[in-house]
């Protein structure tokens, strides 16, 4: 096959305007539709069409990425990329536009070409999904990925009753009625109280209750980014922070971390240099580090955002969830944070996810604008559970609920730290991962040492039935390979240390093999999730 | 008071390149603090400032709405735009940054200018907020405004029951953790069945559950819409529809209708000139006009969307409100419809609107990427909303309701339809309004005859009482302020028909003072409202 024959924009009726990525995308597409590339025929790697069209390999990932979600190819770590059979073609779920049966009536074209038409807040969406892992096929998995609470802690039985008594009383008519776009009163007197207790002072305009806290980011990214302009934030970060900047086509500055947090220094001449719109930051059990920012340089950083005009988004997701002692003040509380820092919280890792509910503190005029926002997205937050949680957290069950919620995530912090010395502590292992102690929060972050991928790692570890998110797609320009995410909140203690076992074995699998065979030709290949829109 | 001066660049030290808008609200701003424009002093008319400094009267206003909600100006329908006193900015909620206490620590500014770091998005959507008639300050009016169904019928006892059948089931845990981004599976299978009933048959890969309408609208931009891109739709239409498509920076090119809906000769000249990425519509008692598209119509509009390759946003919010015989299939459901037709629908209208859901039903390909901009925008919809709906359909409760509230809703269609030939056949009334009869929805669309405005009969019928929507805020470039509408569910009959006595006393009014006074001179000025962000 003449790769460059096949791209070649006169024979095919290309359109040259169109860009490379496309180009390639209906370039392999019509020559599959016409039988010149044939079933099950292998195609260049990345690497080997990046090189022979003298393009960036990321053009050629997101050109298969659309070939493989339309069903027309298919990825195989350590194989190779292959045309799918005509058979497999024509049974998979998400139809390419080109394949869809046509309308009988009318004149016109049948379908629309769909991708056509998408905005560049989709197409920027659907990249930074292709970097997640496909889920694993096994379902005795133990997974150490995601980072969910689990059933068991829901508050079921209090919230039955909750219920119940707020269904018999007078007012049940509101659970089911329009709540105010900033939130049901109800609920907004609780979580100034709840606020309080993180020394948080805020008044009724400056808060607004939203739907859960990733909606807290879309909104602050609608009322402040414009495309093109400056995100800067943490790297790496959280990954649907990512997407939604990068939807916005916020232009996203990398800063990295060291073990107080967010570098300063690096900060501090990228600022310079260009105008920033938004800082976000998780001060607080970093997702994914687990890292928490000192006290010297939570000042430090209100100082800097304040001399360069900067907005801070302060991401406080797991605030509640504490192990130790020492607990640090959100940058809101701070000198100087009211007027720069936009707060965001959310009870869906420290109670339930299914709630969808946090906040956002904000300066008035900025609160004004978000309020804005949020009528615009979706005029208002379902009421019903706005009225159970304002109850519950009425009734001081919260503050029951974290107490007992903390002794058991700090059992299960304890078991894997435990079992990692433990079952990573001999010769051979010991030397090829560190990981770190988080102080509150979900997570465990490891690195493995030089060489050796996450990703791979992870084939191995599915194989030995245990499951972590690979680092690299926490990184705002991809890479770092070397990094693992463990959450120790989603399964009990003597899960946690089988799973570490299995990782273990996992771990000298992949040792093997890497010894055996020259790993080196398969680890530029990212697997491509076929099953991740489903 | 020598405004050119004013608001003279060199003078007063403002910044050339800010746009007019910002010049003049920092022109004013200034005098304003530095006491040039003292308390209480009147400020020039919209009109007359912007025949003096040659702009748009548009960019006058936008600089008074700024001022405004900083708390610095003040507008009085018939009086003026008047500095509001400094003891009472000092008292207002909102205040403008310049207001704000200085923090001691620190050698930087103490707060941001904020104004200058908000998007075009937010821009966009403060400038057409303040469209948006003030409240009433009588809280015994009765109100025509809005479109929200009342606590009355609200199956209040019905969901109680449900919740706790759910509770005390097994997997009462689902209620409060995550659903999956499309919806949980339990209400998907259940509205599936209820599409049917509208003649859509759709897949599991052309649905997705939606945090309500708008969020469905928001989530179709956000897929389709990059700045720029033309967005066609009903003229009037929506108003959060359109707060949404221009807080994405689309620009929106009105469509006027006639009695079979949406024009087709003007559309389809528009579609030739110039290429559109999205057609939004509400074929079935549209939102202001109550207005229902002919059969004819709805087969031409699919034909032309087809031959100009532009979808179709199908916004079927009052679907089930259908008060006589004939009920016209969606366009979703028509020959060529489901390849081109993103059909959307909610139960918070005909049900009750704190669920807060809805769903769309779009192309695979398009459910695909409408899933990654749910994820995006807040990760999943709340579970417990949408299991207790999945069992309220599952149980066929929904379809015994809407048996009952579309004999309740056509009553007072009815009411409000009578008492207006009642209330407004008299020789002096008749021939100053017309109504229209919608076969469906919420809405009566009324029309003055010419030289009268809603917005002044506003004032009238808020003094007698009465209140409703002025139409031209549903228009996208404004203007026709004879249009008003008025909302028929949320009022049992009696009440309706003291309603529309009071309405005909205040047309009266009206009519009296257009004959006294000469009300040329304040129709141009719109009501500021000061309390809507609140």
């Amino acid at each position: 096959m003449d790769w460059l024959d096949l791209l070649n924009v006169e024979e095919h009726g290309l359109d040259r305007t169109e860009p490379m990525y496309a180009r390639i995308t209906s370039g392999i597409r019509k020559a599959i539709q016409s039988g010149e590339l044939t079933d099950n025929s292998r195609l260049p790697t990345n690497r080997e069409l990046a090189a022979l069209l003298k393009i960036d390999r990321s053009t050629v990932s997101r050109a298969y990425l659309e070939l493989s979600q339309s069903g027309l190819i298919d990825s195989h770590v350590g194989r190779g990329t292959f045309v799918r059979p005509l058979a497999q073609r024509r049974r998979l779920a998400f139809k390419s536009a080109e394949e869809m049966p046509a309308v009988s009536d009318g004149a016109w074209p049948a379908v629309l070409n769909w991708t056509e038409k998408f905005s560049e807040s989709s197409r920027a969406s659907l990249d930074l999904i292709g970097r997640q892992p496909a889920a694993p096929e096994r379902s005795d998995i133990i997974s150490f990925a995601g980072g969910i609470p689990t059933e068991e802690f829901y508050p079921n039985e209090q919230f039955h009753r909750i219920v119940n008594e707020l269904l018999q009383s007078a007012d049940a008519a509101r659970m089911f009625g329009y709540s105010a776009a900033e939130g049901s009163h109800y609920l907004r007197t609780e979580v100034k109280k709840h606020l309080l207790k993180h020394g948080i002072d805020c008044g009724d305009d400056e808060l607004l209750i939203v739907s859960g806290s990733q909606q807290g980011i879309d909104l602050v990214t609608n009322i402040f980014v414009d495309p093109g302009d400056l995100v800067v934030l943490e790297d790496p970060s959280y990954f649907w922070a990512i997407c939604n900047f990068r939807a916005r086509q916020a232009r996203c500055l990398p800063i990295s971390l060291d073990n107080e947090g967010i570098r300063l220094d690096l900060l501090e001449s990228s600022l310079a240099r260009q105008r920033a719109k938004l800082l976000y930051v998780m001060p607080s059990y970093q997702n994914p580090t687990g890292a928490t920012m000192s006290m010297a340089r939570r000042i430090a950083l209100i100082d800097l955002a304040r001399k360069y005009q900067v907005p801070i988004l302060e991401d406080n997701f797991v605030g509640d969830l504490v192990y130790g002692d020492a607990v640090l003040p959100p940058l809101r509380s701070l000198p100087g944070g009211k007027d720069i820092v936009i707060h965001q919280g959310t009870f869906s890792k420290a109670l339930c996810p299914g709630l969808r509910l946090g906040w956002l503190v904000a300066p008035p005029e900025v609160t004004a604008r978000l309020l804005l926002a949020k009528r615009t997205s979706d005029l208002s937050t379902n009421s019903i559970a706005q009225i159970i949680l304002a109850k519950y957290l009425e009734e001081g069950l919260y503050s029951k609920h974290l107490e007992h919620v903390r002794l058991s995530y700090r059992a299960r912090r304890d078991a894997m730290l435990k079992a990692f010395s433990e079952y990573f502590s001999d010769a051979e292992l010991s030397s090829k991962m560190t990981w770190s102690s988080p102080a509150g929060g979900l997570f465990i972050w490891a690195k493995l040492a030089p060489g050796l991928s996450a990703r791979e790692f992870l084939n191995f570890a599915e194989m030995e039935g245990v499951s972590f998110s690979p680092g690299d797609i926490f990184f705002l320009n991809g890479g770092h390979s070397e990094y693992l995410r463990l959450c120790f909140i989603q399964t009990e203690e003597s899960i946690i240390v089988e799973g570490i076992k299995r990782l273990a074995r996992a771990m000298r699998s992949y040792l093997e093999s890497v010894a055996r065979l020259n790993l080196a030709d398969i680890s530029g290949k990212a697997r491509v999730r076929n099953n991740v829109l489903i």
